[in-house]
């Protein structure tokens, strides 16, 4: 079968050795006649996928034996921008605005307290990372995004936040590429880019910043609780842990985290040369944000669109159109794209130059 | 391949015609090329997907038309117990305690408001469902346990709540009889009984009971937002509610909930009578209020325990461990079990009465 080039940007590819290996699993799971739909959560065997992706997960952060521990719980990062500030926003946190869901996260915070925006780049569409900023004393925390999907930036470097725990939404980039984690107390991201499909979200937390809100924290939003159950509180979503295991197995055996960010860069590179060689292109954001996993470009003449669009879709590219808020394109290069697919998109934009 | 008979309680089994298409999807879904894993959940083929699961949904309980709207949401039941109260408990709220399910929903809802508990079966493990009670006026809403799947207990008639809502936890027999569905104006339930995989949570809900709590929602907990976006305000959990619009096919294909409800009908019978007859065995609950979806059943001598394990683990069946909080045995005999299978464990029970 000749597997489309897919630049979705999430939910996105994943390795096709994961896809085989979750399709047996809905038949038959591990030999046991059961599929992994129909097994118990409390099943020895699913027990043990849960240990085993909690603990990938921070092995492949080096965050092994630091005082982190890691949850599956469930509701992407739109859950999770409610769930920091019920956990730990008793009065003030300051957000950096690099993006919608930047945005939507501030938004949810707002609720619980007050919320210090202390840099924001939504007046230039957020084609930026802001820089220089002050940090107040005094925060709860302080929250950022790492990668935003939507407008192709990436932070490059993280605010020194000294005794005030740093939160950080990698939703779209986690395992992408090598820093020290553990610059952050908190890391969250939905699953369904690098890690697994749509469903279960991987918080990843240093246990010592929780405890400290004066409010009532319901069940399901409590991640001391969480903690406490093995990230078993009610039924996990058991699929999307078991293909999140699955992946972070694949990223294992392909050198891990390090080896991962040789391949993004180089694609990344590959990408972002011919958007600024080619005539008929530009790039959307700032040289210095741009992301690894999401290039963002655009025709410089509109009218070129439905020809463009024409030319890729006949490559058998999937997944290349740009969010409305931007617009153009937009190439979502994960963990699991190869190389050779980006090569097919560069080729396609060389042979539109030519041609038109 | 030789499947074990899967009596389990949830996760637990499916149409194995289910199984074998979410396999397919997982490697091809409907011949795009794609891992129904990797397609963006904006794209036209999932959200025919999710329209298709949403109104199979209203259209099995017969609500089509009816001023309700059916939701996928994330988190299961637990995060209903927290979401309904959010969205409806104003002053005071009443809850029938039949289980520790109930009980979790009542803990979720003191948080917001009075949570008058009209009756329990507490003191008595919750072996029956209460009756006699009265509703007092002024109640924001009334919550009910359709199914309790530890106890084995199932509500045979609903209160009558005149003007107001009635709500009810279906997680653990929805779509398995036929009942007049229209007297609830909040039905939840978690996928993962007779609906599809865990990751996934159906909301069914009258329009006209929400907006009208004075606290603001959280975006991710507000039914209204949820109803306004389709049901994607976020991500969805792609692959759970694929997986229960296949299921809900099938139940088409199948003659529907009355179709149904006659085969669960036979499968209780069938393991009841049993429990009933056989002179080793006693049931666990009172009989007017026997599950049809799970029969929980003891022996009277407990020092037989190990023979009988013995037994019906070597005739392949799996699942049937009693919760703790009830010890024994549970046959879960959701939808997808077939009677063949009631058929062997009712064997096995005959066959252990005969050689003990």
């Amino acid at each position: 079968m000749n597997r489309p080039h897919n630049f979705s940007a999430g939910p996105c590819i994943l390795p096709l050795e994961v896809f085989e290996k979750a399709s047996q699993a809905v038949i038959d799971f591990d030999g046991s006649g059961l599929s992994i739909l129909e097994i118990s959560h409390r099943s020895t065997a699913f027990v043990e996928v849960m240990e085993k992706a909690r603990s990938l997960a921070l092995e492949h952060l080096n965050l092994q034996a630091k005082g982190y521990k890691a949850l599956f719980m469930q509701g992407g990062a739109s859950m999770q921008f409610l769930m920091t500030a019920y956990n730990l926003l008793e009065k003030k946190a300051g957000y950096l605005d690099t993006g919608t869901w930047s945005a939507n996260a501030i938004k949810e915070a707002e609720r619980f307290g007050e919320v210090k925006v202390l840099a924001s780049s939504k007046e230039s569409n957020y084609n930026f990372i802001p820089k220089n900023y002050s940090i107040p004393n005094g925060l709860d925390y302080l929250h950022c995004t790492s990668n935003n999907t939507i407008y192709g930036t990436q932070m490059k470097a993280f605010p020194n936040t000294g005794e005030t725990p740093l939160i950080c939404d990698m939703s779209s980039d986690i395992f992408s590429r090598e820093i020290d984690y553990s610059q952050f107390d908190l890391i969250y991201a939905g699953a369904q880019k690098n890690m697994g499909p749509a469903g279960a979200t991987l918080v990843v937390v240093k246990e010592d910043i929780l405890g400290k809100v004066s409010r009532k924290i319901p069940s399901m939003m409590d991640y001391e609780l969480f903690i406490k159950k093995e990230s078993m509180f009610n039924t996990p979503p058991v699929f999307s842990v078991y293909v999140s295991m699955l992946t972070l197995e694949w990223l294992s055996r392909h050198g891990g985290v390090s080896a991962i960010e040789k391949k993004n860069r180089a694609k990344s590179e590959l990408i972002y040369s011919e958007i600024d060689r080619n005539s008929l292109f530009e790039g959307f954001t700032a040289k210095d944000d741009r992301s690894m996993m999401n290039a963002t470009f655009t025709l410089k003449n509109e009218r070129l669109t439905p020809l463009f669009d024409k030319l890729w879709q006949s490559a058998n590219l999937n997944g290349l159109n740009g969010h409305r808020s931007v617009g153009g394109y937009r190439a979502s290069m994960y963990n699991a794209l190869s190389i050779e697919s980006v090569e097919v998109l560069v080729d396609v934009m060389k042979h539109f130059e030519k041609t038109i």
